[in-house]
């Protein structure tokens, strides 16, 4: 069996290539490579020093920091595993996660502390919490992260201690869900961090003097796509604590960052900020986006005020995350108006090298070129599984092993993936399959439509009908046979919702920011 | 465990990326990445047909081809293992490995008829020859490998019937060894060579526009480590039967060539060859050099002459074969007149991403940054082992799982590694190390001399001396004191050679044209 490697890796070769250069950025901290590794060679000591051991689940709730980033890349390779959380769900939420994950640290900072404190009252298997912030902790006793990392074993001339692991130990449990049940823990090893890596460097190449800024937040898998990969080419860690217009527009500029990543929806805040038309943004060579399509309208704008590239990325928790995406090419052609790369604006790319991808009926066999199937995937990037939860495993995979993403999707002749639905979301009516996105896509078409999520309802005669909740904007005149009328003119008859609620409060959404069509859904349908 | 994959994968994203696309060109043939799957699809069938089972060797001894570009894609995807021979060896060096590995079949060509022939006759285990030429076999009745792949199994609409295969499983037996003993079956397995693909275009990306020019053996690593990796983002293969310096500028020219492998022996004849200057070489964007470094005079010229980059690439079979590289970027610096860069184009470049390197002692410590010591690495590059060796398998490896290269070497302090000589090769003259290669350099200073080949001999007082066999250009008068003078005036008393052997003949040398000091040493050691 040959060695995949682990999350150690990376940084060995940082410490060969450039142990004395930057290896992170966070407003006025700057830390070597070489520093860092001597920060976290304390780790383990310090870990285990609180009674930890191999396999044991250290859990997050943190803004990103320097902090959050050495988490990642020193709690695996003392042999523990990473449980991050997101800092938008609610304290029940995160409740559930820590005690389903079994944490028993859970490391922090001022923005959470007292929801930190709450979980560990609540969770009985959480034993104490770490301070990752800056000062003394306000209960003046809670150790704090600085002070693991000044445990013994300091990184000697470059060399790297690492703890007893391997490639197919657990690196990190990382929570998705909430949209369609509770949240599951996707067990992601180190060899599954490792080939992501390459995969998304495969994607896009980063180089040894690029200065990537991790503005994603850290808790979400896109937010630690580019840590290992970015170390394993020894380029420079610019930190965001989050996502803010005028904030990662100064960072750009001050820090000189080559590479970021941002959502469409972020991009529109940050062109529209007042502070960006002036600024000095030279350095800036790529912009990864994911989430959703681009429109070609938005892309114009960027690229007419932007240096940079452009290149899409789609992925999920369970291939850690990159699956596949579209190249800085892609779009210039769709930018020079290229009929067929605009239209592939709207798909998410082609499949990255090293994931086998394929679309598929439901009867398991592969579908043709354009025709809507479940996009299933295997690769070294896959998840071992879900955390306890054997027969939720059982189901996410194919008997051939393949990862079902439950996707809908089709495949064009140049092997570009169009996402079409979620296959829980789709809905059957009459025997005609609706998928819900083009349903949205149609009300939106409407000026006063702010949110609108579609789903099926109950109906004895065809099964299930379409039904919409609609957000329309407060100081407009519309009503759900205007709304309808006008999907007529862009849908097909058994596309159109049959009833459509209009609602003036936002709909509801899960942590990540996603409807939570289920909570909707329920007060249609009875169990 | 996550699935790491198989060499069928690259050929089902091309099918999925560009199945319209040209896949090979081979002087007047073109095949599309549809028409070479369905070709590779019958494959299967047709080596069953002829016996073969799952795990079956199978051998190969013919120039570059589009047949040999398939045996190397076609074969391991049926189940099977490819064991592909060094066309340059002995009739009797070849028997010993068709011996060794067990093959059942051998595929040939017109070229190597006659040695196939005798093969057949000599080997036990073999059992037929298969005719990869155009035309019917020269006895009318070898089975043909275009026959092999009209087998039934066609590729339905872009989809790659594969066999039960994982990436664990054998992929090829490629022997290496003639210098040092009885050559040795390196057990390639699908993992490893997809792992390579991965690293070798993380070191130089490849794009789906690419022409990549096949001119080094396929029989040897470095002529199949891009085969997986180009087909992975669906370039375009052209194939050179062998390097010829005319055929390879005519080839560039025409099938508009944009990557290709030369050594530096190599460029420096295709330089000098009075038709090069006349050539249309604009397609060339990147040149890839391996097995020696490039003198920065001949880098001058190169690019002067030529409109690509250069990249160096260092490896070996049993790494499959790419350990470390240097860039583009390292090239041009040096030719910008950098010290440090110019003085880094004698290292063999950075690892690569994805292998962990390290240079150790003898006692397997680490050594310090300029400290010479063996270069062990280790990753999913790495074979599985020596087929049928246990002792020698166990001995490649340190405890901790590095293979050790055997090679001398010294990083610095930006990670290049700088390559001193064979473990095996170096001379321990009263206490002191001599690394035979910095003999070989300064003897090299004189103009009259063509070959030089160092090695220990042995000596009561010293326990070794240096020694130098030593080929002098036939119109020049020269002695041995004056070689040693000069020596003298480049590196330390005691490395100068205390006796040297002049000659006219050239020294011998293995099937890869490496220096068989093995054969030069017998002379004087007794046993």
């Amino acid at each position: 069996m040959a060695d995949q490697g682990t999350l150690a890796w990376p940084l060995r070769r940082a410490l060969q290539l450039r142990s004395d250069e930057v290896a992170v950025i966070d407003g006025e901290v700057r830390l070597t490579y070489r520093q860092l590794a001597d920060r976290l060679a304390g780790l383990p000591t310090g870990l285990r020093r609180l009674g930890l051991g191999a396999g044991d689940r250290v859990a997050g709730l943190f803004l990103n920091s320097y902090r959050h980033l050495e988490m990642w890349l020193g709690v695996p390779t003392a042999g523990m595993v990473v449980n991050d959380l997101n800092i938008r769900l609610a304290p029940a939420e995160l409740a559930f996660i820590v005690d389903d994950s079994g944490a028993r640290l859970l490391v922090t900072d001022a923005r959470h502390w007292e929801t930190s404190r709450e979980l560990l009252e609540r969770c009985p298997a959480l034993e104490a919490l770490v301070w990752a912030d800056d000062g003394p902790p306000p209960d003046g006793r809670t150790v704090r992260w600085d002070d693991l990392c000044a445990g013994e074993g300091a990184a000697v001339d470059g060399d790297w201690p690492e703890a007893s692991v391997d490639g197919d130990m657990l690196a990190a449990i990382s929570y998705t869900g909430g949209t369609t049940g509770r949240p599951k823990g996707v067990m992601q090893t180190h060899g599954n961090l490792l080939a992501n890596a390459k995969h998304t460097m495969l994607h896009n190449p980063l180089r040894p003097t690029d200065r990537f800024l991790h503005s994603s937040p850290m808790f979400h898998a896109a937010g630690v796509a580019n840590i290992y990969g970015l170390t394993w080419v020894a380029g420079t860690h610019v930190i965001a604590p989050g996502f803010d217009a005028d904030n990662v527009g100064r960072i750009i500029e001050t820090d000189r960052v080559t590479v970021a990543v941002l959502v469409p929806t972020m991009l529109n805040m940050f062109l529209a900020h007042p502070a960006t038309a002036g600024r000095d943004l030279s350095s800036w060579r790529l912009l990864i986006y994911a989430a959703s399509p681009i429109p070609v309208e938005l892309l114009r704008r960027a690229l007419a005020a932007l240096p940079c590239e452009f290149s899409q990325a789609y992925g999920m928790t369970e291939a850690c995350p990159h699956v596949a995406g579209s190249t800085p090419e892609d779009h210039r052609r769709a930018v020079e108006g290229d009929p067929a790369a605009v239209a592939r604006l709207a798909s998410c790319g082609t499949p990255s090298v090293g994931i086998d991808v394929e679309v598929r009926r439901e009867d398991g066999t592969r579908c043709a070129t354009g025709e809507i199937g479940e996009i299933v995937l295997r690769g070294p990037n896959v998840m071992s599984g879900y955390w306890n939860r054997p027969a939720e495993t059982a189901a996410a995979f194919t008997a051939d092993g393949f990862y079902r993403s439950g996707d809908l999707a089709w495949i064009d002749d140049g092997g570009y993936l169009f996402i079409v639905d979620r296959s829980k979301d789709m809905i059957i009516t009459g025997g005609e399959n609706v998928y819900t996105s083009e349903v949205e896509s149609a009300l939106h078409e409407h000026p006063a439509v702010v949110e609108a999520a579609v789903f099926g309802i109950p109906d004895e005669r065809w099964g299930e009908t379409v039904h919409a909740e609609v957000v329309v904007a407060p100081d407009v005149e519309v009503d759900e046979d205007e709304l309808i009328a006008r999907c007529r003119e862009h849908i097909a008859g058994f596309k159109v919702p049959r009833s459509i609620n209009l609602r003036t409060e936002p709909l509801p959404k899960s942590g990540a920011g996603k409807i939570l069509k289920r909570e909707l859904r329920q007060r249609y349908w009875p169990e």
